[in-house]
């Protein structure tokens, strides 16, 4: 095992000897005299107090880990992980109590990536959420692989349900702990984990009066500068722009963060500084050997705020599928319908998935469009991608709608039982029979597969019907849709095909969201 | 092992079924009558003739692998690789002769390739290359890690020396042929692979009076019509517009070339059709576990059309340090010095190469600059990237660079024997005493550890000299230069550090050109 000194990046003795700066350790912050300029400290091991002036201030707080006010919450056993003492606690309260099972509660970046570790530890663990999902800045259809994953995994899932209190074990359970839900339920567990999300920690920027944003965060302009111009603001504890909606949001990450330090630096010390041109949201997480990455804006957050999109879904190899190992990525990418620009990207798969983000993350800075995406001249070697990388497919398919070349929609923009009903519509499968009694098909579709579509069209004669065409991820279902139009039928291809039917059908059977 | 027809992506049935497209095989067009829009078709098997009239004509030949004409160039054992019976070719040989040992002539992409697979076949196995480095397209300093990989594959590695002719082994003697080098020596094999490189194939294009172009393509416009209205020319056949430097070019990869056949499509067919925006030449290769990729123009393109541009070199973890596995990646970037546009980037490693390249060839088609890679937001989590992905490191330095807030040379800048005979002149090394030991300096250099330099300065003298700067990898020299100058110091930070100088030095010592 590796020396747990290692996992921090700098220390006091560093910042002296590289830069200078004298880090004054174990030393709050406790108030800030705007007007003197002039701030009080107080050493946490004695309580002295003493104060420090200063020309520019630069608050770097972070956030803190939220621990909801239910009753229980203080129990020994339960846990929150935002520092390495945090992880450290857990880890001891393991070993002494010999803790056999553990509810995480949140299922964002933190709760999984605890989950993970505590499977890897060898407990049993279930997740409590409260959202119908796990990942909550993804959309929900996006996220069911992870949902597959974290059972495979052995984790038990409780969606849709948040928790209302914790209790000890009664003497002589089983567990040290149980955790009760608002849908009634109670989990038993010898440890709990509190990941429930992080709120910016703003006590003292608030006693010094200075403006907060709508979101709770400190305020600031492009340059980080607070509400008072001698004093900055950076990182978890400040309130950004969003770059791809302009709506003001908190994005804990580290990558932002780090560029806002930056940019306080150059005020500061007299260089041009550059703006902070907003966050995308850029993020990844991965578990069990499964990456979900985003760029951008999500649908949720789209169609809460009003926005047009288009959207498609792509269900790819990472990689040219005659190289072995490849592996299949699911893609969905959101778009401006008016001019193509690129609003955000979702991906999950094992290999390749924050590549492709990351090209897309790059898009989006430049304000980039589908189009650009079709024409992306990414590296290709077939252990590497494919000639047309799935971030190529993923615009080909984006600019095809784009351009009316070709007529997509999505399962949640169909009715399927009003389809069903509907004498004038049919919902066509055009994969091969074998495929359909391995892995299904939607109940109500007729059979047509695509290696004799041409035949039969010939003899078809329904021309005043609407077909709407599938396949398993997309591919065959475009060709098909192109063959029903050249044969003078109304068709339209639905996205993602069967693939995508069963992510959205895995959605729509969870629990609702409370 | 898997079937060989997996390798094939499409075959005639499925053309016929999906698409209604009939492929004639074994089929040659052997000439075009412009005039009367019709071609003249050869059935390779039985010689019969037919004649068919188009309304449009795409010429999509390829290109051919060279066979110099060498003596001896055409004896049994000596092969190219372009095709599925060429590869069967070879292992047939192998297998028939017993063959034990290989000759490959060219370090280009499909040389390399074909080395990776004869060693891994169990051949002891020798490159012969022209140039004084593999990869032509890279720079030379670039691609000394494939250089040490190849060795340690046991490679044995002839650089800088042409073949000159080819000899089948004398009775009784060990290997079955032998390959004789410009520079008088011989090297004995019972197999030889030409991989010198692809030409156009014009042929039929010549005969019918089309234009070719300055490199020996067919020309070709944005919609890759050829100086025939009526004819299209696609892929490693058509001359294309270099993205970057503007100039005419051959890429024989195949992303570009799908991108043209779709243009092509789309103006056949009366859709809007997008131009060919000109190629970036981004390209990848791995072999034993390295990979090297590339997008944009190269220091040796830039030069030789005189263009001015800056560079900087960084070594620096794929991903973040402290968690497990991070592996280094060489990078290489150059950028316009006025403006800052990204020009190209090279990088070699083993993990995470490809992708950083993607996301920079994003930029590039974007018009991107050095501050866009600064601000770039990429997918961190720590089995991913950094805080500070090795993207925004390399746009960090280019940008200091450009803002002139860090004086910055290379190594190949530096006349180092100048250097150390000037007295005004001093070249610093400020890494640690027990890595000097460990990996060796500068001979000239001065050692100045980091972690004593501030207390060094305060007793220095010698403000009128200038101080050359270095550590391991550039970021500890970064650190030190900014200390040198906030004394009063004239320093400059040697890019890329002793890392970049074993691999200038190594470039160096390399038989020169022919």
């Amino acid at each position: 095992m590796q020396e747990q000194s290692s996992l921090l990046v700098a220390n006091a003795a560093k910042f002296q000897k590289w830069f200078n700066v004298t880090v004054k350790e174990s030393t709050e912050v406790v108030a800030i005299d705007r007007a003197a300029k002039k701030i009080t400290a107080r050493d946490v091991n004695n309580g002295q107090e003493s104060v420090h002036p200063y020309d520019y201030l630069v608050l770097s707080p972070g956030g803190h880990a939220i621990r909801p006010p239910l009753p229980g919450a203080d129990l020994p056993g339960i846990f929150v992980v935002k520092t390495i003492p945090d992880a450290n606690a857990i880890k001891a309260w393991i070993t002494e109590k010999g803790a056999k099972s553990a509810v995480v509660v949140g299922g964002g970046f933190i709760g999984l990536e605890v989950l993970e570790n505590l499977v890897h530890r060898g407990l049993k663990c279930s997740l409590v959420e409260m959202l119908p999902q796990v990942m909550p800045p993804y959309d929900p259809e996006v996220v069911e692989p992870v949902h597959d994953r974290l059972r495979a995994a052995g984790v038990e899932l409780h969606l849709g349900d948040g928790v209302s209190g914790f209790e000890a074990g009664p003497a002589g359970s089983a567990a040290l702990l149980a955790v009760k839900t608002q849908s009634g339920k109670t989990h038993a567990a010898d440890l709990v984990v509190l990941a429930i999300g992080v709120r910016p920690e703003t006590t003292l920027a608030r006693q010094a009066g200075l403006e907060l944003g709508s979101r709770g965060g400190i305020k600031v302009d492009e340059r980080m500068r607070t509400s008072d111009s001698a004093i900055f603001a950076v990182g978890d504890v400040a309130e950004v722009k969003d770059f791809v909606t302009g709506e003001q949001t908190l994005i804990p990450l580290a990558g932002p963060a780090n560029r806002q330090g930056r940019i306080v630096a150059d005020v500061i010390s007299g260089n041009e500084p550059s703006r902070f041109r907003g966050s995308q949201g850029t993020s990844v997480v991965g578990l069990f050997g499964l990456t979900l990455a985003a760029t951008g804006a999500s649908e949720k957050t789209l169609r809460r705020l009003g926005r047009t999109f288009r959207k498609v879904y792509l269900h790819i190899n990472n990689h040219a599928g005659y190289y072995p190992g490849a592996k299949q990525i699911d893609i969905k990418l959101l778009f401006d319908p008016t001019d193509g620009r690129v609003l955000g990207m979702q991906a999950v798969g094992e290999e390749g998935v924050e590549k492709r983000v990351d090209v897309v993350a790059m898009a989006i800075q430049k304000g980039g469009t589908v189009f650009d995406l079709e024409e992306a001249e990414l590296c290709y070697a077939p252990q590497y991608g494919s000639a047309k990388d799935p971030v190529n497919m993923v615009g080909m398919v984006a600019a095809n709608v784009l351009r009316n070349q070709h007529p997509l929609t999505s399962w949640d923009e169909l009715d399927l039982q009003a389809l069903t009903a509907d004498p004038g519509c049919v919902l066509v499968d055009v994969r091969e029979p074998p495929e359909l009694d391995k892995v299904g098909k939607v109940e109500s579709a007729v059979n047509m597969p695509l290696s004799s579509l041409r035949q039969q069209l010939a003899k078809l004669q329904d021309k005043d019907k609407k077909y709407y065409v599938y396949c398993q991820v997309g591919l065959r279902g475009y060709i098909a849709t192109r063959q029903f139009l050249q044969a003078g039928f109304d068709a339209v291809n639905v996205s993602g095909g069967y693939k995508s039917f069963q992510q959205q059908l895995q959605e729509q059977q969870r629990p609702a969201k409370l």
